[in-house]
């Protein structure tokens, strides 16, 4: 059973909320990932984001552009957390989506992330699961074991070759 | 039957949609006016948006500040016009609102106004309504004589007395 | 007869302002498309504004960019609703062309859309004129049922194929 | 034992702060509340986050201004949710507070909410740990409830005395 | 005959007007002041704009605020050049004002001062007369020097009491 | 003998400078140009702005970008009309650039033009030395003749071959 | 004999340029302040700058407001570090002067800090001073200390009294 | 032994950062260049700032993006100058890392240089060491005649082949 929704209002912002699947697949936690504009189709959208607590759905995460009412509205329907991802816009380079999604009204927050911030709207989403959850807990620290020895990976190969040569590599 | 919805999400947003209130009342324009937070009460403010219509609302006038949610799901909601006021904000000014109000996706536009524009948004709901309305254009065109001869007024007042006195007379 | 004025400050909006035009050609409403500057012309452009209303015209869009006054200057001499797009800018990506037309002072509005909003002008000019014109309010229904079907088609490819492979469709 | 730790950087950050507790007292969830300054006592500060998981708290909720690194610090220590509440500042607003909280980089996400948004980061923390405990999740439904009837009763006082009488007892 | 012609879009900028208009006084510079809104009376603004030159008119500086269209459309119509001054707006600062007049197309320019810059954009008008008028270029001249000992004398002053009696006087 | 000079502070401005003096030489006005950096050769820039004003030189031109001092220095030094350019900046699209030049101190203006703005500061240095020379005043009507006529011809070609072929032959 | 030079361009600067001076004070570093304006008296502030080093100064603290030269103009002529701090402005909250400052191009570096941040300034120069003075550099460790210590202090008082007599006290 | 520490947070800053090690190079400098994440790894990154004074560094040179943490942090753990970078980032233009970098409390500041300002950085640092290094002292300025003669030779070849020619050679 899903325990996580991943909504987007319009398929172009599928390579950032890809990158939130991709978190969920990999640390084992279901989900179920679908397309509803709150603007295009509020019916379906308010079906959608009433029935998710009963489909078992712990966190949602939704990401939208632009004048981004897609996550707050979610807030506004479901009672457990709802994560935001701002997508970068082409003119004002997010910060419209930015606005529209963090600067949420007393009474509904949403959890926002960073502009295109995908693979954080996915751990986000499995820290909150976490909380009650020791095996997954267990799986991020994990993950920040991965982070780190990544980082001294790059350390050690600077330190070895010089800047020059990365540089060069990089190129 | 009221021509014109006004809607707020809070009542800290009164004074700034009163005033266009009271441009409806100067041009004779049956209005009702709520506050419904599409956050708070979602299906309240989905009831209300989507009986418009069949009241015999043509326009709809909705403000909101900070992730201003409002006049967005108003325009998903109801087909005709939304004109939309983006209240100013202590801590970012109002741009907030404005980028949350004035950003819509395609297909679901917002008649944005000035931050603050209460007035403003007044005037554009009659100036729509104007578009079949001989006699309201009329008013209209009016209330523009009124301005002007409120604008000589005040140059005829400063080339009788001067910038020094006007100034004093200001304070 | 013309019932919407489409006008742009500079052919290089052609492309923006023709979503505009595209909007009403599938609404069937009449309208009449020009090229005039307020800056570079200003007596064309104050006999083309103060005669729209006697040719007809309902409703004005004009486009512009950076300090973009054709829109506020249309709404100093034409009485009906004038929707403003503020176009994308290359070095403020645009908030210069939202601001000159946004922030209108009391009394003469602009129905300010979205930056590069072109097709959601069309829409608003053909929501105001379907406040007095039932058959163009059904198509502007329509309008909205196939948004919702495009939408509802995504959302359906994409559960049927997953987001992997709806990434790799999408290159 | 506290499920919920609170902190700030700096006794300035109070009122926002107390938000939080007062919404933690309200729902009955156990929190610890402090001032520690990850700038100005890093070792205190790395001991008090890295500790933080084994006195049983399940989310911190941490409050910074200006160049705000307390919230994303305590994500790069603690393994579950960090709520950051980007604080107002007097020259910029609190933008620079909200970049420095929300942009954080792959990996370390902060579930950030709007600049002094105290309150929602309290109910957010509730929300994250209604996620397993139903009871909580009732409690928080019944606050939306109440957030409902609020918005119904001014609804209802607005229609009873009209926004002149509403506006002038607002004064 | 005046040589400078000053107008303002409402009266409310006088005081920032008033700065431009007594250096003008100070200079000995002939000019003649106005209140005239673009917006709500442009026929009595094109008047104004293009009677200008006839009544020796050299240099126009208009201030507006907002939107701030009333220098572009000046120097649109006036052909030799227009100094522009953004008024401080209570909501954005006065970046809408900036931008609505710095950001001209490409052959209209206008010579944009500091938002609030009345007094500077009076001395530009003086440099720019003075580019023909030795008298005045020498007057120009004395008024730096006068600029020079000012800060002198405060740097002497802080040198003989010291900052901590500077700052005590200041209060 | 030269009467404007134009002045940058790196080559990699010349692109926009080169279209101040391409006005210049159209209008026929002597000019010399050169590129000097307050930064990195004050000693040389402060002897070519302190003499400027012996060899003629009634008008500067000054672009640069960022922390962009040239202008204001020029200012500083010089007692006639200094025009600013503002250069575009690849991470802040020049407001950095702006604010440094516009943003001046009272009592020392610059006549600042919008961001790339070349073409302008050369027509505004040419109308400023227009106030002396009713010469150059023709030539410049005649400029603006000149735009309105490229205007004037775009519509017509929109009139006669509809937008969708015009856009068709923009590609 | 004076190690840091403390300069301002406006004596309005003082209450935030006194809070560097209070710093070098605790810390025993002798300093000369004045006020120059770099673009009022171009020549004394090139004497000045020119100046510092053979007075022995090693580090200047220069602040500014609004188009802020005088930092980066100090560091064009003074080999050694210069300290910037942008003053906050009233219109636009200091972002224009911490551009002016902080966005210096490559070759002429200046060390900013933030806005108002009149004593980060101050420390910083001690911090630069303490690079060769182990003193110094005991001193600073003490304040560090210090300021570790007041946090502490009103960490134990809110762990005693509570958030909500915290807050009383705090009024 | 290295006198100054390179950091940076992710390899992604390498050919900013580059810059930086490119004049320490230039300069004969000793310097230590690596990769450290202080928020994937900030056990490790503790250490290495905590032991960086008694490795005999005098200056950090840190640099990162978005909400970028790492010189701050840098600044909480080392008692002498830390030099901040911040990256130029895709959606906010770097406007985020120079908040995050900028704006730090009272007590704890970061020497700031503009977006991207890898070789200022490099500049800076060896200015700071230069207070107590008469050798490096002379390099530096040394490096400030080579920079002055790039830009007088650029000025002699534009007086020796005009504009067109020498934008035609840029090409």
């Amino acid at each position: 059973m899903a325990k996580v929704g991943i909504v987007m209002g319009s398929d172009s912002d599928m390579p950032v909320m890809a990158k939130a699947a991709e978190i969920l697949d990999k640390f084992g936690i279901d989900y179920e990932m679908t397309i509803i504009s709150a603007h295009r189709e509020p019916d379906i959208f308010f079906d959608w984001a009433k029935s998710a607590e009963e489909k078992g759905i712990k966190v949602i995460i939704a990401g939208a552009g632009k004048a981004a009412h897609l996550p707050g509205m979610c807030a506004a329907l479901f009672p457990m957390p709802v994560v935001g991802i701002p997508m970068k816009t082409s003119d004002l380079g997010g910060v419209d989506s930015l606005y529209s999604i963090v600067q949420m009204p007393s009474g509904i927050p949403v959890a926002t992330v960073a502009i295109n911030g995908g693979a954080n709207a996915g751990i986000l989403a499995a820290k909150i699961l976490a909380t009650s959850d020791p095996e997954l807990l267990a799986k991020l620290k994990n993950y920040s074991e991965e982070m780190k020895n990544d980082v001294v990976k790059k350390a050690d190969k600077l330190e070895s070759i010089g800047y020059k040569e990365y540089l060069a590599q990089m190129k």
